[in-house]
């Protein structure tokens, strides 16, 4: 049975707590709507849109803080979160995932109801949407030097095969060039972010501008929307829209990077501990890559820190020290967490562990049990 | 729009696969019951009791095909699968789980329902148990070498000491010893595999005599479940009941392994290709972590293999050499999938592309959409 008297995984306020029994996502909402105020008055400050990505918390209630601070416009990356968030009223959502022309019905009946932009990477999917009848917004989804997706901000020659498919459908509007630069998640300090994001700046000026000779059309923008450049830029430049995302949580990548503090990390995993192992200087959690997902943040075990251990104080919880705490593995249901012994001594069978994970995303589309608090 | 000439990704029968628009399980169900009769018969050559895992499928639909081969008792990892599989008529249960002691009033309840066995690994879980007055089977959690959970097979006091703990709860029966052997996922080859079943078998068999001393109990059982050591053994030899899961469907580590065929791989993922890009060799599907997870399978990309390409044929589909396609990075919902030049060539955006994923358990619980051909 729980014991209420351990700082680092029995809060003062313990009964927050009693019905957990399962990984449970625990959300500070205080910390939340500080991140999200921070980053839309940065936004308005700069004179962009902010359209923020919700396929991180991808939760109804979340959204409603965003709201609150006078969010307007949203991000998803599914047919199916688009649907979820339409339901809840949201009439402005870009869909930033390459279009899946499979999905053109879906599509087309989302498109009915709302403000609905789409993207796409090549003539093929351009093409598709002729098929459907309703209007859309349509980005283009551009590689500016990230390597995932999208047609390369200098291949002129497919931005304009893009825009002569998209001319067969004049029910659409072409709205602009969009990319992710996921690159700065690799970036080893705040002058290669920032670095990243004027690059990413003047390429998307000159897909925008190649497509705009081609097509003759005015008026388009460019969207962007990594966390760490979001959260690094003091203004946000050379860009008409973010599309932020992880930044309403934060989490242990993000904290390497530097892009956040310990006080802006506004979700943790409570974990129920089923045992503790002091001659191997290990606890067992009920928390596995089901619920935590194998994404891994810097730090001890051979780079794979698939969490960290936080201390429950009075103002909201802090990881601490990684070698006083992280989890070094998992298995489908299972976290071992290794632990000085210090700390170690302090867990107790049936106590929860409260986890800071390594990329808060997964985790928060895996687990389905909530807590505000 | 699919086109069907494709033998990469659109079969011959393409109908069957018309209305998938997003990454979806695609369950070869003859190829499963074939996996299934296989490990059944094994299990009663062997004269072991077959306890199968249901975690790695977690669907009621596919217990039903264990059911046809006779099984009627099952495994899960968590009160919450318990209870699903108990709604579905299932009426023996093991959760092979370290007990979660906050979890007891679920876990009681479940007991009045069905005959339930739980898993204690330490005295504090064995004394845990006496607020429960359902009565249960309980099982001792041993780690024999694994070293993830549960009491070292050679720990008399720790071993003496939850046989006390259990003494306090005689509405319970205390059934045996139990394992998970996973060291058998990393060896390099079958010897080792059977080395490591030998080892088992006789460290449990000790565990099993120690707490048959400290307790008096008599007719204590070893149960073991990794599908490495089940797929590999002629004969189940030196336990008394096996609980392997993965076998259903098989998986890239288990073919790396070398105890399943190509023939075997009862799972694949169908993911929709976004964008072919062939100036860097690659096709990017939807299909990502949320998707197919984070695990890996031995094979080229620098150890970091999330998936191999399939071919569909009549027979069932079959995993291209890895060089010819294999998913080399995943984002959210973004996978990358690198292909060969003859391969690639064959991809077109809108097409579905099979992939047969890297460790099937965590795609089988996170993806919602299944299609059984």
């Amino acid at each position: 049975m729980p014991s209420d008297a351990i700082p680092y995984h029995a809060p003062a306020d313990a009964n927050r707590f009693a019905g957990i029994d399962r990984p449970t996502l625990v959300v500070d909402r205080a910390r939340a709507e500080r991140n999200i105020a921070r980053m839309a008055a940065k936004a308005s400050a700069s004179g962009v849109r902010f359209r923020p990505h919700f396929k991180t918390h991808n939760s109804v209630e979340v959204g409603e803080w965003f709201r609150g601070a006078g969010a307007t416009a949203i991000t998803v990356s599914s047919v199916e979160h688009a649907l979820t968030f339409a339901d809840a009223g949201w009439d402005d959502i870009t869909i930033a995932f390459p279009l899946v022309t499979r999905a053109i019905p879906a599509i087309r009946d989302l498109a009915a109801r709302v403000r609905l932009g789409v993207l796409v990477e090549g003539p093929e999917g351009a093409g598709a949407l002729a098929a459907a009848e309703s209007s859309m917004d349509v980005w283009v989804d551009v590689d500016a030097g990230y390597g995932r997706s999208g047609v390369r901000w200098d291949d002129a020659t497919r931005l304009a095969e893009i825009g002569a498919a998209l001319a067969q459908s004049p029910q659409h509007r072409l709205r602009g060039v969009l990319t992710h630069a996921g690159n700065t998640y690799h970036a080893p300090d705040h002058a290669t972010i920032e670095a990243i994001w004027a690059d990413t700046a003047v390429r998307l000026a000159a897909a925008r501008d190649l497509l705009a000779a081609s097509t003759g059309a005015t008026g388009l923008e460019i969207s962007v929307g990594d966390t760490p450049g979001c959260a690094v830029m003091p203004r946000l430049t050379g860009v008409d829209e973010v599309r932020p995302g992880n930044f309403v949580f934060f989490d242990l990548q993000q904290l390497a990077l530097d892009v956040c503090t310990e006080d802006d990390l506004a979700l943790a995993i409570a974990c129920p501990i089923v045992g503790v192992y002091p001659a191997r200087g290990e606890a067992v959690i009920h928390g596995g890559s089901v619920q935590l997902s194998l994404d891994t943040a810097p730090g001890p075990g051979d780079g794979r820190n698939f969490g960290r251990l936080a201390v429950v104080e009075p103002g909201g919880w802090r990881p601490l020290p990684a070698e006083d705490g992280f989890v070094r593995s998992l298995s489908q249901e299972h976290g071992v967490l290794r632990c000085s012994p210090d700390v170690l001594t302090q867990l107790r069978v049936g106590d929860l562990a409260f986890i800071i994970s390594a990329h808060a995303c997964l985790p928060a589309n895996q687990i389905r049990d909530w807590l505000v608090i």
